[in-house]
C-alpha cells in the first residue's frame, strides 16, 4: 500500500478536543486512515472512539506500550502515530514508538525536559524517521504567505517584531474565590500534567514558534516577566526578545484577558511594508506599505497569485472561510506526502518539510526553561547557546 | 452496514470546485463513505477522482444512468447520490437516481423551470426518498443561533430584514471591451449552461433561501430591478419584498462589486433587538438589543450556552475558526443521520430534517422566475400562491 | 471690515442640538463673528444664548422679521443668516432674509413644497446673494476625495452606486405601544411641523445629496417602497435610482434599525476600482482596485498626497481624528471665504463653491416628492423634468 | 470681565500644528479669548497669526519676557499663556509667566529634567496659580467613562494593563540611507530640541498618563528595553510596569510602525470585565463582561446614560464623530471655568479639576528618566520614590 498512510492515535477519544481535530484534519487527505488506536485509558471512552471510527478489534489498544509493539510488528502495521495524551506522557509515548521504529505526530509541547526532546530527536535521527510537533497555527495560508513575503525581502529592513496569545478561559483561576476550585477541574492548572508553566508552555511556545516560523531564526536572549496572581501558576507573561541581528521583539501572553478567545497574532514592521494578521479572522493578511494605506490581503485572492504559498494552499476560493481543520490538514498533507515519498525512497523536496518538526518542539522547551530562568532572576538569559539557529527546517 | 451511509457522485472531479468541497465535508463524518461515482465526462479527470479516492473499479462509472441502474441492483449499493454536474443536468441526473429509489443531495439550482422541480418533489414524496438541495451557508452555527432567536422572539417584532450576496468575481463580463471572452471562457455566464438568470440564480437564491430559513416563511410579493449591462445577462439586482404578515425587506446581488468576494450577509432588524451576520466572518454574530451596545457574540462562547444550535453544532472551541467546509459538514451530518435512521426504520425528528430541502430548491426556482418577471413588468408581482408558506421544513 | 464676515442665527438656542453645531463651526474660522441672532421664541433661551455669546443688547431680536429689518438697515449689518429654526419655518424666515438682501445658509430640508423653494432660489438669483442649505456631511474631507477620484476616472466605468442612512432613535414610533406617546413628544414625528415625510425628509435627502455631489448627476427615475409601520408616518424606505446614463442606484433609509446610530454610507462600485465611505469612520475611505485587496486610506495620510481635496480640507495630521464639526467648518470656510470675495468684488473661483446650495436643496424636496409618488403608485416616476442637471453645482 | 477668560500664546504660530489646534478647541468656548501672543520667532509668521486671529497691535510681542511683563502689568492682562514652543524653551517660557502670576497651560514635555518641573510645581503652589499639560487625550469622554467604569469596580479586580502608542512617521529615521536627512529636517530627532529621548518623551509619557489617569495610581517600579536602531536616538521601545497592589502592566511606544498613524490604545483586564479603546476610534469603547460577547459602547448612546461621563462631555448626539479637538476642548472647557471660578473666588469642585496637572507633566519628566535608567542598567528601576501617588488629581 504505497499510495496509502496508515495512522494509529494515542489518546484523544472523542470526548477530547484534540484527537477530534486531528482524525478530521487526517480526513481531508484520502491518502491518510485511521486504522489502529489506544484513544483512553477509561475503556469505554476507547471502545466508543475505535467503534465510530472504526477500527479493527484487533488493532484497539488499551496499552500504547501494547500498541507500539505489535504494530511494528506487523507486515500492514501504521506507518505514523499521532499523539494526543495529556502533555506529561508525550516523551514516553513518543519514545516508545520512535524505538519500535514507526514516526510520530506528537502534540505540543514535545516533553517537560529538553533532556527528554534531545533524546527524542536523537533517536528520530538515528533511525531515519519523521517527528512533527504539532504547532498547528504556521498551517495557516496566510502565514505561509507571510513568511514567503519576509523571505522575498519585501518588508525591507526589519525593525520590531511581536507576537501575542491572549485567551480568557482561564480567568476563574486568577481569581481568589474560584482559584481552588478550577485548578481541581482544569488538568492544564496541574503542573505535573501540563508542565512546569501554564500561560508559557500551553500558549507562549505557538507565539514563540509562530515568530520563529516567520522570521526563520529564533532570539538569542530572552527576558520574562512573570504574573502569577499570588499561586506559583503563570497565567500572563511580557517577554522581550533579542535576536542575533540587533532586531528586537516581544511577546505578550494571557489566558485571563477577558474578549480574547483564541487571540494570537502577529505584527512584523519592516523599513518597506509591515504585516499584521489575527489568527481569528486567519484568511486575512493585513499589509502596509510605505506610503500606502494598510491593505486587506484575502486567501487565494488575486492580489495574491505571484506567492507560491497562496497556490500550495488554496483550497476554497476567496471569501470561503477556511479554519483551524484546514491549517491543520495543510501540515497533516505535507506529513502524508513525506511519509510516502520515504516508503517509495523518492528524495525529499523541501516543500515536504514544511510541517513543525521536532526541532521546533524542542525549542519551545528550551523556550519554556530560559522564560522561567529570566522570571526567577529578573533580568536577560541567553536563548542560542552554542548552535545558533539549530532549529527546525526553514522552507 | 446499518451504520453506514455509503455514496456516490456524478459530476464533481478533483479539477472542479464543488465536488471536492463535498468529499472533504462527507469526510468528518465517519459513517460515510465514498463508493461509486461518474465524475466526469472526461476519462481522465473521471478515473484520476476514482483512484485518487480508492473507489472500486467496478463502481466507477462513465454513464450516470448505468450508475443509477447498477448501483440500485447492488445489495450494498449507495444510499445516496450527490450531484455536481452543470446545473443544465441537474434535473435528468436526479430523477434517473430517484426513479431508481436512491435519494438525492443536489447542488444548487435544483432545475431550471418549476414544473420539472414539481416532478422530482412528487417522485421523492412517493417514493419516500431524502432529497437535500445544497444551500449550503445555513448550515453555519451562526445562522443557526440567529435562527433560534428569532424563533424564540427575542428580536421582538420583526420590522425588516434585508440580505445581500455582493461578489466581484464576473467583474470581466459587465465591461464591453472584456465581455465576450468571459462569457466564453465562464459556464455560469451561459444560459444554456447555467439557467435564465447568472447573479439571481447562482447568488440570489442562496440571500433569499437564508431570509426564509431564518424567518420560516417566504414573501408573498416581490420587485425585482435587472441590472444588465447591455446584454440580456444579469450581473445585479435590487429586489424588495413584501411578506404576508406586511413585514417587508430586500435583497441586493452583485457579482461585479470589488471589493466583495463572498459577500454574503444579512440584517433582521426587531423592535427589541437586531442581528448582523456576515459570511465571510462566519463564527460572529453581531446582536443590538434596545438600549445597549452592538454585542459580539461567538461561536461556541459562553454567551451563547443557552442556545441548543450553539451546542448541536459545537465542533471547535470559541475562536478556532471555522469555515464553509465545517458549514457544509454540519448539513451533510444532519443528512446521514437521517438517512440511517430510515434505514433502522427510526422515528425522524424535526431536528433530522436541519438540512436544505427539494421545497427549498424548487423556491429557489420559482424565486428566480418570479424576479425575472417583475423585471420585465417593472413592478410588484406575487410569489406565494395559493399555498402559502408550503417551503422545507422549519426546524 | 472687508475681513470679517457678521453673522446672525434664526432658532438655535443653546438648549437645541443643530444651533451649537453651527456655532462651534464657524468658530473654527476666525474671520466669522455672531453678532445678532433671534435664537427662540422662549424668551429665556433666547436671552441665555445671547449671553452665552456675547451679542450686544440692540442685536438681539425676539421677532425674526425685525431682525431682517434692522440688520439689513445696519451699515454693520449682518452678511448672513443661519436659519435653525423647526422645518416648518424655513420657507418663511429664508424669504424674509433675501428680501432684505442677506444672504442664507439654512438648514435642510430648505422648505416643504417645491414651489417654494424655486421661489428661494429665483430671489437668490435676482439679488446676487449667496444660499447655502446644510447638507453637511459632505463637507468631510474623505467624500470629497472620493468625488475627486470618480472626477478622474480612477473607478473607470461607473457600475453601480448605493448609499445607506440608518438610525435607530425613532424604533419607538414604530412600536404600536410607544407609538402615540413617540408622536407627542418628538416634532420631527408631526408632519406639519417636519414636513410631508420622515425618514425621507429628516435623512433621505441626505443619502440622495452625497450620491448627487459624489457623481455630479441627479436620477433620472426613482422607485420608493415606503414602509409605514401601520401609520402615515415612513421611518423605512427602500429607494431605487435610473440614472440617465443608464447606471443604476438604490438608498436604504431607516430610523428604527437597531445598532445603527447615525449610520450614513455610500458605495460606488466601477470597472477598475471601488469606493466605501461610513460616516460614523469618516476619515477612512476604503478602496479597492481590481486584482487588489481592499486599502484603508486616512485622511491627511501620504497614500492621499496627491488628492486636492486631502490637501484642500487638511487640518490634523492623519490619525488624529476629525469629526462632524471640522466637516461643517470645512463648508462655513469656503461660504465665509465666498462672501468676503462678494465683498470685496473678487472674481469666485469653483473652489469657491464647493457648498451645498440652494439648488441641492430644492432637489431634496423635489426627491421626496418623487419618493412619495413612487410609493403611492407603486411605480417608477420621473425625477428630472425638462431641464437635466439643472442641480448645484459640480466643483 | 469676569464672565470671559483672555489668553495669549507663546509659539504656535499659524504654520505650524499644535498652536491651531488649541486655538480651534478654545474657540469652542465662547468665554475664552485669544487676545495676546508671542506666536514665532519669525516676524512674518507672528504677524500674520496674529494678523489671522485680530490681535491688537500693542499685545503682540516678538519677545515672550515682555509680553509676560506687559501683560501682568496690564489691568486687562491675559488670565493664562497657552505654550506652544519646541520642548526646550517650555521651562523657561512656563517659570517666566508663571513669575508674573499668569496660569500656564504648557505643551507636553514638561520640561527636560525633574528639578525644573519641581521648581514650576513649586512656584505655581506658592502663587495659586493654575498649572496644566496638555495630554490632551484623556479630554476623550470614552476614557473618562472608562475611568468612571474603573474607579466604580465594574471590572472587578485589575489583572493587567497595557497601552500602546504606536506611529510610523519617523520611520525615515530608522532607516541607514534617510537617517542623516531626516535627523537634519525633523526637530523633534534632535535632543537639544526634543529631550534625552524621541519616542519615550513624545508618546510614551501619553501612554503613561493614559494608564495613570485610568488607574488613578502610577507604577512603583518600570523596566524599559530601549531600542536604538544604530544611534542613540529611541524610535521603539518596550516597557513594563509593575504597581504597588502588585498589578502588571506593558506599554508599546513605536513611531516607525507601518501602519499606525497615531495609534494610542489601552486594554484594562478585569476579574469581572475589560475594557478595549483606541485613540483612532474614539468614540467607541469595547467592554467585555465575563460570559458576555465583546459589547461596543458609543458615545453619548443610551447604553452609556447611567455614566456622568458621558453626561457631562456630551456636545453630539451618539453615531456624530467628535475627534480631537473636541477632546482638547473639553479640557480647555474645565481650565476655563476653574480660572472663571478662581476670578469669581469660588469654591472649586472635584469636576473643576478634571484636566491634566503639571504634576502630570512632572511624572513624564520621571517616567522618561526611570525608562532611560532602566534601559541603562538593564534592569527594573523604582518609578515611585518615598512619595507614592503624589501625581494629579483623581476625579
Amino acid at each position: 500500500m504505497d499510495d496509502i498512510i496508515q495512522y494509529g492515535m494515542v489518546g484523544g477519544d472523542v470526548k477530547a478536543f484534540i484527537g477530534e481535530v486531528h482524525r478530521k484534519a487526517f480526513a481531508f487527505d484520502p491518502r491518510a486512515r485511521l486504522v489502529a488506536g489506544a484513544f483512553s485509558v477509561v475503556p469505554e471512552y476507547h471502545e466508543l472512539t475505535a467503534d465510530t471510527y472504526h477500527v479493527a478489534k484487533d488493532r484497539r489498544y488499551l496499552d500504547y506500550r501494547e500498541m507500539a509493539e505489535k504494530e511494528s510488528q506487523r507486515p500492514d502495521g501504521i506507518d505514523l502515530v499521532v499523539i494526543c495524551t495529556p502533555n506529561a506522557l508525550h516523551y514516553e509515548v513518543a519514545k516508545e514508538f520512535l524505538l519500535h521504529n514507526i514516526s510520530v505526530l506528537c502534540e505540543k509541547p514535545l516533553c517537560f525536559r529538553k533532556e527528554e526532546g534531545e533524546e527524542l530527536l536523537k533517536i528520530t535521527k538515528e533511525k531515519d524517521l519523521l517527528f512533527a510537533v504539532n504547532y498547528g497555527y504556521t498551517g495557516y495560508p496566510m502565514v505561509k504567505v507571510a513568511k514567503e513575503m519576509i523571505k522575498k525581502g519585501e518588508l525591507g529592513t526589519l525593525l520590531s517584531v511581536h507576537a501575542e496569545y491572549l485567551q480568557d478561559w482561564l480567568l476563574a483561576a486568577a481569581d481568589p474565590k474560584t482559584r481552588e476550585e478550577s485548578r481541581k477541574k482544569i488538568w492544564r492548572l496541574n503542573p505535573k500534567m501540563s508542565g512546569s508553566s501554564c500561560a508559557l508552555g500551553d500558549i507562549g511556545t505557538h507565539a514563540e514558534n509562530l515568530l520563529k516560523y516567520l522570521l526563520g531564526e529564533r532570539p538569542s536572549q530572552v527576558f520574562c516577566e512573570k504574573e502569577n496572581y499570588g499561586q506559583e501558576l503563570d497565567l500572563r507573561d511580557e517577554i522581550l526578545l533579542r535576536y542575533p541581528s540587533g532586531l528586537k521583539g516581544s511577546i505578550s501572553v494571557s489566558q485571563i484577558a477577558l474578549g480574547h478567545l483564541n487571540g494570537l497574532s502577529f505584527e512584523i514592521d519592516g523599513s518597506e511594508a509591515s504585516l499584521v494578521w489575527h489568527q481569528e479572522n486567519p484568511d486575512h493578511l493585513f499589509l502596509t506599505k510605505k506610503g500606502r494605506g494598510t491593505e486587506d490581503l484575502s486567501r487565494s485572492s488575486t492580489a495574491l497569485q505571484g506567492y507560491a504559498a497562496s497556490q500550495a494552499y488554496r483550497r476554497l476560493p476567496a471569501g470561503h472561510p477556511e479554519g483551524l481543520y484546514e491549517a491543520f490538514a495543510n501540515h497533516d498533507r505535507t506529513i502524508v506526502t513525506n511519509l510516502l515519498k520515504r516508503k517509495r525512497k523518492e528524495v525529499l523536496g523541501p516543500e515536504d518539510e514544511d510541517y513543525p518538526h521536532g526541532e521546533d518542539g524542542l525549542e519551545g522547551v528550551e523556550f519554556v526553561e530560559a522564560c522561567l530562568a529570566s522570571a526567577s532572576k529578573q533580568g536577560w538569559v541567553d536563548f542560542i547557546g552554542d548552535e545558533p539557529n539549530k532549529g527546525g527546517v526553514n522552507v
